[in-house]
């Protein structure tokens, strides 16, 4: 870390933070130039907040030289995290199609989808059970009986479930969900992250709305600080003023994380754009760009969908697209799960 | 609600949309103009999902005519709601300054705060017991001992405290404190904002970092469509490109929730922008804009921090501020609380 | 074009905002519902301006049905625009490798990159002679001398060569130049855009650093309204609130645009991330989502660059990506231009 | 300057960096700790972009310790600039009401606006002449003969006033024009800021839709550097996610500027939000924040407008704003002129 001193920095408020920063077992090295005046910090910085020291007076400004997260860092562990959910492996050189409707709504609806999409080679089923909606008005899912649907649908197809989890104290129904989603809402739902450390579960940490890269890996970090290894990340687009599309799906997040983290990272082009006809192409060129796997919004549910037949990706486009992932997963010499 | 069609759109997916919105209670009507076909939709549209409505084949766009809110809205509650903190009133025609540490440290620190803040004319005293950190090795708040602290510094000044909720969880703590705050990682929890609904303790509800100020006042209609009608708003920075400040403090926002709802709104310029210097005159344009209130942070506890006598902003900084706030609320003809 | 009326609008407003939208030619239909009231204009409504109805204040909310933009519109223009660049086509079924260095330096530098890109399968030759600079200390480009280097290369290698026009006035100096590049900076100066419009130039419109895709368009409109039809869109970021690139790189807009318009779109993604490491990721994502080709910073000057031989990307780092988008492009069943 | 070498940096392209440094005029001290390598670099680093440097395969991060603009800075020139307009003054200390429409429409119409807003207090006198416009289809001012009916309107009333340059190649007609407005599009077309530093005339430079307010201070360097000392500084709103308004007022900027820089500082609420009943309480926000005048669209031209009597702010309106600043200039202590 290096502290960057004020022009006119008194030489009792510099001593003082020196002192401080001492006393919590580092050590400072002071660099006087004719223009600038540095301290750099030595040893393990990451416990030292550097908002606190920017707000000091003598201080112009703070650069961390190392990033602030460890467990998740590639630095310390070179070798790709390969997580296992059931048997299916999710990591580098394997790529997993998760796919399902948005919301649980009845035990027909999540079997037939989840038949459909298994016999077009999806690897995993998602739905939502409970559903973090924006009106208090809005349908707020099935909840624990839609976990009890999903696990019908898993004992009828064999496809692990992928669902969310939107409250600490509903994670007693999730003992046999394969992997626990959490939601953009939720990424930095501290207390939320530290639990889940503490269990063994698989988990799908999305990105939060207007997270950072480095915050989500900070979130990464909750969990695996705890002792959970099972962390996949998904890039679910990130609020822009571009009106588009519902996110602006940051792509470029894929290499990045390939870079600075093991972990495997996964997509979500449905809930990125909000369009449907987006998301072939998206898918496309995520698996250009290296991702693990996309997570992909499946319906077939007529009779209570406002329009028949038209309702977001059928299992009949969902086929198509398996078809195309398919020969471009072989072409990248990686394993479709 | 009107719903735009395609140009394409076939007549057997318009009349199933049709069917569908008619099942619902609603009545459409529908206008054929020679460049548009539009569906104008009558009726209690709280409950219609425009997303689910957008990705039919047969729409092109989907507009609101009236606001998804209605207990927050000004329209169906004209008058202002004025929020009773053990006392002290919030909102229209008042204004209230609300001071105190980031954190509580220790029984001192907060006492001394919390007498020096006092004497300077705060109204009421905030300090942070449980913290939401983006690091897991940071320092996380002295939590349930912090929540004691604050009660004894209640005890000692007679100062309503203002303390932040993370986990449902822990909500048997706050019995006794004055107002819990919904800090802006939370204003999305959805389950969290439920529960506070059905308590009657007044809540101060933070902006989301990347919220709209429509998606802010849904979550506090979750809060009032519960039953609890004292919410408090406050603005804290929004996210965008611009890195002089931590966050882009949206003054806009004070005078947009001025019209479009009853519900006080307050404003926290020293999480906005993280810069100390940048308090006083944010806390000039809050008052200006016509804010009924600010929180700010304030410090005094050298023997912890890391640099003596440099810590944000001192009781002497605030003590400065108070007496400039006074001049300023009694020009508005506003009450200082 | 529909105008949704306030609840209380006054039927003298309403009367002089449909007699003054009927006097400009176009007709009005109102519909009056219980819950709202609404005007649907209808005719060539690319002349009314939405913010000034916005404003008026008998007015709730004005929405267009259809795009303001006409030329560059698929709905008009179903098929590919195909752009010829002095034999080289540019557009759907081909993908092109622009490739070349940041700024000309001097003419070893750009004829010995020219002859390395194009041994390596560039299709055209990219440099800056005039640079756009923040900083009005900083170099400023060769100017007039470095589109004299450029057309050397040009000679020296037959590529035809794009470079940035940032001046009307210095239009008469591209007479040689094959493709005119807008930079972000210059997307919405409309009077440039006007010339470029009237000229027969191939012209490359780069996006804004904060346009939406429906203002990229506009521009593209601009240049199209006046005649020239050989206009190619380039994506390059866009700017938002991350820091772990230097832009967001929108891949959206790639299908979007593919869907909305029939111009070529292209991608620059030294630009948007500025960091060489992304660029062979993104040119990957990019080729998987439909682009019609890449536009890649490629340097090869030592003696000049601030560290030897860690320029960006170099000549061999490009001739390997070359050889992956090869196999790629063949495997999209497109040609390699 | 400092560089941040990374872990594994080579010696070799460590001394060739800090060769080729050294070679600049600039002094190099190399800082070797146990987990950070860095180098501070000392002299006028101005022209050394560390966009180049942070691409150096050797290189983890670049930080400047000076900011990059000098003319502009209050470091080196602690007093404030007082612009002088045919008389009026504009700085720290003052405050001016700038009103007008947003066209000029006609010579009735600019000159009526003109005695309005001259009897309710303005000091000067806005027209736009040459509108730049999204559309090709839509309005683009009078141009030239704009000009003449705002100099009309000058002799009428006396008022001084400002009108925005589109086109450097226009300049010759905007000698008697007392202020020259660079507006939002074109804050970094360069070639203008250049021409525009080698005249004489007072600029009025507004923030681009999405510049850093560094980026902002660099183009008024560029102005500064060619030798005109008169230049204003003025906040417009910048591009965000939040649709509540056309784009976020940051009001933050105003005691940003006035720390970096002595600049005067003005506002424009009217462009800001896009919305008329916003203008009044922003302005207020701005004048306790520290504002030295705001700008504002005032119209009055029932014959052309869509709705009569409906259009953004009267005079009338415009009058009772005026009442209200008068009294809140005085109580800042402030020269309304």
């Amino acid at each position: 870390m290096i502290i960057i001193l004020k022009d006119g920095a008194k030489q009792e408020q510099i001593q003082s933070l020196v002192q401080n920063i001492t006393n919590r077992g580092l050590t400072v090295h002071e660099s006087i130039g004719s223009q600038s005046h540095i301290l750099g910090v030595i040893g393990d910085t990451s416990r030292v907040d550097t908002q606190t020291i920017i707000n000091l007076e003598c201080v112009s400004d703070v650069k961390r030289v190392s990033e602030p997260y460890k467990a998740v860092n590639r630095k310390f562990h070179p070798e790709d995290t390969i997580v296992d959910i059931s048997g299916r492996k999710v990591g580098e050189g394997y790529f997993n199609m998760i796919a399902g409707p948005c919301s649980v709504e009845s035990e027909e609806q999540i079997i037939e989808v989840a038949k459909r999409v298994k016999a077009s080679g999806a690897s995993m089923l998602r739905g939502g059970a409970y559903k973090p909606r924006t009106s208090p008005y809005a349908f707020q899912g099935l909840k624990q009986e839609g976990i009890k649907l999903l696990l019908a649908a898993k004992k009828e197809t064999g496809l692990p479930i992928v669902t969310e989890l939107t409250n600490i104290m509903n994670l007693k129904y999730f003992d046999e969900v394969d992997v626990i989603q959490v939601g953009a809402r939720n990424m930095q739902n501290f207390d939320m992250l530290y639990e889940l450390g503490h269990s063994n579960k698989p988990i799908l940490l999305k990105r939060g709305l207007s997270s950072t890269i480095e915050e989500w890996l900070m979130s990464a970090e909750y969990i695996m600080s705890g002792g959970n290894q099972n962390v996949i990340l998904c890039e679910r687009g990130i609020r822009t003023y571009e009106t588009a599309t519902r996110n602006t799906f940051d792509i470029s997040a894929v290499p990045i994380l390939k870079r600075l983290s093991h972990l495997p990272i996964i997509v979500d082009p449905s809930h990125a754009t909000g369009k449907t006809w987006l998301v072939e192409p998206l898918v496309r060129a995520a698996i250009g760009a290296g991702a693990d796997g996309a997570m992909i919004e499946v319906h077939n549910n007529p009779s209570c969908a406002l329009c028949d037949g038209a309702q977001s990706i059928t299992p009949d486009t969902f086929d198509t697209i398996m078809k195309d992932v398919k020969s471009r997963v072989k072409f990248e010499g990686k394993i479709l799960v």
